[in-house]
């Protein structure tokens, strides 16, 4: 997401967002291949069919740059005209990586957003500071933990989220495959985790919150919004790209009080890349923390990968809050401090699976990973930035 | 979509969904891959961490067959408890492709559904049969044609509207990069384009539908349902990937007198076999017509994978309805009968931009289209099934 200026004969005061592709082509058909990008992510048919100049000179998009990325790939920017897209974020995804997304050699990689687009989106409602506030967390690395497996009991997952939360887990979030199954119904589900953590606090002093998972179509995920804010939960586990960006934008908008965590679940990154989409695009859309899956972990994404997204969800980008980068995927106690100076404190550590191994010692588990996150010295600037 | 009984050691009378994933991996690595997919779509832990025996027999997902598909590649079957899912489409997506999606190594292939997971989707509300009795079209391929390019104002759009409707095209659809701008809102844009086909349909006694595009976040799209159900519309255009399943799902349930065609914007599926996404998971979720990218055109799709994506369009499928495969993406009207020989009459042919690149001629030519998709006599079976 470069911010450079661009001007190269673009008309003024009219805005274009800049859309930046990877190619992988002949280096002869690359100029062919950005022309048929520019078109379809615009006018979508023959120039010749366009008699109106207006629409040539202000709708049509065009190709500004070409530039080797590597060996038979290529970055190819895109200037889109801002009137295609208007004020609706769902028009926003189809200009930006609509049609090319079907095409095996172009993959979305970053966007230029002039200030003007970019006022339409106010990106996460809490962000960082947001969430320490909450949480009472001024300045240290925090920590997240899931409720694992799915099927059990609510007796039994309300159990794990106060023994979670006595350990002194700062979120407790809802394994992302709970969803409102007979074995554990949403709203007793819900009712007895808050009260369970609620409990915990009480006798801790600190301020650990339960996020449960909000799954559904957009008419359910409001009612179990509602559902969640009357029992007075302030954080939700949501997977964007599985109930859909649009749905998740407007879940946003009605419910700004929630911190939201979003899940990585049915977002295959192969076409977009992940810096992009789970770094950028997730919190241009409003979340406040992303899940995303860690390097070494049970995922394969690198370390640049890693620290690209994890850069870019905390870069200051115009008016947007930063979001929190919460890297997870099979993470293990093992691992705390290497994560923490790769990612430095403004980022919430996820561990799973491998807090629940020793069934008998959750909670001494679970201590000692709050222990030494909390135990850390940050011996030099984070290596993801 | 196999639907080969399965029983395998599997509990009865559970229900079991089987999931089928495409594996690239050395051989002696398929295993631990197909078990990593299996703890992943499930319980998302380590086994070691499950103290109870019924999660571990009725919850964790498990592999019930890995064949080999090609060099270095698998065909892994994966059964999924369907009490995960319950009757939530959204979890239904997350359990059969959400982490997984993660897996560079992993494309989601296809499933096997029981039919009490299957009786949860009610599927296309019209289908091929409901779309012929609408335009009283009996047994003939039909025809689509695209106004473009966006950017055009109302009466421009209205009259080129007019222009197909007069030449004989079935459905007139908005070009999908058309939304509510301030050069064409959507309002105005329907009420004007309703119009035109209106008054060509009084003067050429046939009944063709204006199909406008709804695009945006859930609250929109029903909004602008609304207004297009108002003015009488009966046929609209959804990108399912781009507004999200779930809510393309949800506006079905809400709206389902509407014939409704999925556009494949922002379906990029290269990790989802395209003809699984969009020859099966869009008519799962209900769309009447399935518009995918032909081979030969603008995208790369194979011969063989607009075959099987037009097949299991229309291939029997529990009950529910056949949807209408729609070939389109840099369609020439000289493919015509090819096209035709290759999708048989039960398909609907889009021809865009190649009706329009003879500015003063384009009634003749889409008259051209309209008659030699009425005169073509099909040699044979279609190659497509």
């Amino acid at each position: 997401m470069r911010s450079r200026a661009r001007s190269r004969g673009l008309r003024k005061p009219m805005s274009w967002l800049t859309a930046t592709y990877l190619v992988t082509c002949d280096e002869r058909d690359v100029a062919a291949r950005a022309a048929a990008i520019a078109s379809e992510q615009s006018v979508e048919c023959p120039l010749e069919a366009i008699g109106e100049q207006r629409i040539l000179d202000e709708i049509v998009a065009r190709v500004t740059a070409i530039e080797p990325a590597g060996p038979g790939q290529f970055r190819v920017d895109v200037a889109i005209a801002a009137q295609t897209i208007g004020a609706n974020p769902v028009q926003f995804i189809n200009m930006v990586f609509g049609n090319a997304s079907l095409w095996d050699d172009v993959a979305f990689a970053g966007l230029d957003v002039p200030d003007d687009v970019l006022a339409l989106f106010p990106g996460p409602r809490h962000g960082i500071a947001g969430i320490r506030r909450l949480l009472g967390a001024p300045a240290r690395a925090m920590t997240n933990a899931a409720m694992k497996p799915q099927g059990l009991h609510v007796p039994e997952l309300a159990a794990m989220c106060r023994t979670f939360a006595l350990a002194g887990v700062d979120i407790i979030k809802d394994d992302h495959g709970i969803d409102d199954q007979p074995y554990s119904p949403f709203t007793e589900r819900v009712r007895a985790c808050q009260a369970a953590t609620a409990e915990a606090n009480a006798s801790t002093g600190r301020t650990a919150l339960y996020a449960p998972n909000l799954i559904g179509t957009p008419r359910v995920l409001r009612e179990r919004a509602r559902i969640a804010r009357e029992e007075g939960v302030r954080a939700v586990l949501v997977a964007p790209m599985l109930v859909g960006l649009p749905a998740f934008f407007e879940l946003i908008e009605e419910f700004p009080d929630f911190v939201y965590l979003a899940h990585p679940s049915f977002g295959g990154a192969r076409r977009i890349a992940p810096e992009f989409l789970f770094g950028r695009l997730l919190r241009l859309f409003g979340t406040d923390a992303v899940i995303f899956v860690n390097v070494g972990g049970r995922f394969g994404y690198t370390h640049a990968t890693c620290a690209a997204l994890a850069g870019g969800a905390r870069a200051p980008w115009g008016a947007l809050r930063p979001a929190l980068p919460v890297p997870a995927g099979g993470m293990r106690l093992e691992r705390v401090e290497e994560l923490l100076d790769f990612y430095g404190p403004d980022s919430m550590l996820l561990i799973g699976g491998n807090l629940l191994i020793e069934r008998d010692r959750v909670l001494e588990r679970t201590r000692e990973f709050v222990e030494r996150v909390a135990a850390h010295r940050f011996a030099q600037a984070p290596l993801a930035q």
